[in-house]
């Protein structure tokens, strides 16, 4: 029931993507982008695969930093992979931001910005 | 004491790519390629940098997979921004590598492969 109830509400998510909906650490506040957080990596994999499903769609941007980055290659690979064989990595972005620390000051944070695209 | 045996080791590694040096998870089988694994992130800086410093260099790939993906974007990061101005981020490989399982089987790893160059 738990697991119906995840794959529903990423589905929401992601049909609403201009939209300032949050499931967990996919928070999309830009359109037709995934934001990679905690959560496993078939969460993500469910809310490209919804983006894309939109007729308009030849692009998702999946963005994450830190220890998620690893996620977001997963996701990409396992989209890629086992769901929609027509999609390529059109881009990927490394950058940095600067993080406020709890105790005051900075830290510098990875980041990373992958560009699905469906091939024509 | 240890930390200047660590940093002799890892420029050592770097200095002969060609050979089968290994020091922890820098294994570096390949010419110019950093291996990425568990160690931190400053122990690879110093091998990309190392790398770098033969005059001959003008590509260094990091290669890393699972969990360490996210370490390898910090190293290209802390490189191209502390270290080495003049680097920038030529190509970005994702890729996926069957690895067998202790019990049988295999399992799929997501990789990357990061390339650096010095611009001229």
């Amino acid at each position: 029931m738990r697991g119906r109830l995840k794959v529903a509400k990423c589905l929401y998510v992601c049909s609403h993507a201009n939209t300032h909906e949050m499931l967990g650490d996919i928070l999309s506040k830009e359109p037709n982008t995934v934001f990679i957080g905690r959560n496993p990596p078939m969460n993500y994999v469910l809310a490209v695969i919804t983006c894309f499903s939109r007729e308009e769609t030849n692009e998702v941007n999946l963005k994450a930093r830190g220890m998620a980055i690893s996620t977001a290659v997963d996701v990409a690979e396992i989209t890629r992979r086992r769901f929609m064989k027509n999609l390529k990595v059109e881009r990927v972005n490394l950058g940095t931001e600067e993080m406020p620390r709890e105790e005051g000051g900075t830290r510098s944070v990875s980041t990373i910005e992958i560009t699905l695209s469906k091939s024509q």
